[in-house]
């Protein structure tokens, strides 16, 4: 596969999920694009954690992604670690990891893989693309790279550019895990110590911009707890800690057993190069001209990562293209994460828009 | 000196820099405060940086602070590392760092200690106590502690508590520094090692939050640099970085130069249990009653580490207490960092207020 950078990978594997089943014609399939952490277990118990999928409120029978109507497909992006081609793969015959020797990728490289698994599956056309966040930009590209292939598109909770905000977030996460001598350059497989550290601490980071102050401030407050005695990096200068420090930490260290950094790093600069618009001479609208797409942009009035005003400006461009685009901002409290949370609203705005636009496609009643 | 932990330090150096001339009567006075990365060198070049004073625009003859007029003293805070007792003084006969066996500081025991100072130069009564961010809680604890020894008071871009994201965010930054090895375990003087890396991810992530998204964008954008060849670290996974990333390392890299890492723990530390309501039974209200102080509280719109509303809800507990307030939120899109730039209304704001406390106070027109 030929990537963005002009490096060719002779061989790609896309690790996906499927739930329900495609009909007859094909065409009931709905990408679901995760964000930057997530992975293929949307609706399912995840092989590491053991936790619940990332999205069994969205995806299931019943569910706004209906599973008894809908055939859900989800992928892990090109560059990821749950079993898609990643730094984390064998190069080659020599059988060794990539590393940070593995391409850079774009989001349109990941949009790219996933239109061949697609075509694969045997879908010509997928009835929705949607996403949040890192997956929101995914919903945005597949519109404007494969307009003819998405008959409905649901970009949630995102841009169509990173901000210098978002750069400079992900910069400290990626400067964290260099500090982190056990990252060894991105070899670290050679020693089998992973820079763990690095990691958590840019987790810890991310983890802070993905929630609002004030759901934050119900969540923790100024409440303290005990440090552990048993952790000698829970140093308690003050003999306690404060709730939301401990959590920070929890957050952290459960990410890594789950994460590779060396992905990390190349996800977040996919996102961080995403610009839409300097794809198409500087203009967003000619990334939508012509597009018959239905587009549904979904947006959180306290999500300060992507806040709503980004997806305005999607909104308006594809106005200005003459597409048919909905918008829809979401008032909730609890930040950019709330796209993954309890949102009923946010749940009955998919419902609705899919319901629609299966009328405008012929897709047969349940 | 005794602390609120309890210790009772039997020598306590505290460094500290004047400008202009105390009055025969000694109640010219006006103590700066400065903030967690700040130190005593107010209006002069840094002895170690080479840089101008942090606030030159403020601090000098015909500036809002006026040396012809007034006499400003500025000392380095209790736990700080510019020549006042902190973690990198020796401990007892030893002459070896206290380090992390530093005793907790909290910003009672800053101001305390202050207090001492401001007697040793033979002030009875500060005319004035002036700081933003952590001075800014300084300016609150010297009013709620010695009120009649201070005739005003102009907390800026502060808060009468640490918020939970606040929190978090130094939270991530004490991660950082722990996670780097070289940190080991505080006695980093043993090896001659010091957690530089560590302490410059924690400066990186504050940075971004002392700056609004707005004026990030407006100084860097998008915009591409090429990164620099000679930088292990700066691996440029595509070639190029932007700019915003460069100026996030420089800020790292230039402030590991001046700073010790387990004073920004002890600093942070102190910032994070301010809680000036709890310190009263909870309301707020009760440090301040009965307070002949005069308050100029001043916040920024941009500002989103220390947003209008803390400043506001500190108003309305110095209105409670039916203490003498003005309050004033200064128009900008430059974020927390406001205070430390070129703002004509708040230098204006200071200066008027000032004026007017001059009257009051019986102090001789310069």
């Amino acid at each position: 596969m030929g990537l963005d950078c002009g490096v060719h990978l002779p061989e790609v594997d896309i690790a996906f999920r499927t739930y329900g089943a495609l009909n007859a014609e094909g065409s009931n399939a709905i990408l679901v694009c995760h964000a930057l952490t997530g992975d293929q277990y949307v609706a399912e118990r995840h092989p590491i954690t053991g936790r619940e999928g990332w999205w069994t409120q969205v995806v299931g029978p019943g569910r706004p992604l209906d599973t008894d109507r809908f055939f859900v497909v989800c992928a892990n992006v090109l560059g990821g670690c749950m079993g898609s081609t990643g730094p984390r793969s064998p190069r080659g015959e020599t059988g060794e990891p990539w590393g940070t020797d593995f391409p850079p990728v774009t989001i349109r490289d990941m949009v790219r893989a996933q239109k061949r698994l697609v075509e694969h599956l045997g879908i010509r056309r997928l009835f929705a693309v949607i996403g949040g966040s890192m997956g929101g930009m995914q919903a945005l590209e597949w519109a404007a790279s494969y307009p003819d292939a998405v008959f409905a598109s649901i970009p949630v909770a995102t841009a169509a550019h990173h901000s210098a905000q978002n750069i400079a977030f992900h910069e400290v996460g990626r400067q964290a895990i260099f500090a982190d001598p056990d990252w060894q350059g991105g070899r670290y497989w050679q020693t089998g110590r992973q820079p763990l550290r690095g990691l958590a601490v840019a987790r810890m980071c991310a983890h802070i911009t993905y929630v609002s102050e004030v759901a934050l401030t119900r969540k923790f407050g100024r409440r303290l707890q005990s440090a552990p005695k048993d952790n000698r990096e829970a140093i308690d200068l003050f003999g306690d800690m404060f709730e939301v420090e401990s959590y920070l930490r929890h957050q952290g260290s459960s990410f890594v057993r789950r994460f590779d950094a060396n992905s990390y790093l190349t996800i977040t600069r996919a996102m961080d190069y995403f610009d839409l618009a300097a794809d198409h001479g500087g203009d967003l609208a000619a990334a939508f001209r012509g597009s018959r797409t239905r587009f549904c942009i979904v947006s959180f009035t306290s999500d300060w990562l992507f806040p709503t005003e980004e997806s305005r400006t999607i909104a308006r461009a594809l106005n200005r293209a003459a597409a048919n685009v909905s918008f829809v901002e979401i008032p909730t409290d609890k930040g950019h994460d709330a796209f993954l949370l309890d949102e009923p609203d946010f749940h009955r705005t998919i419902a609705g828009f899919l319901a629609g636009c299966a009328v405008h496609a012929g897709l047969d009643s349940p």
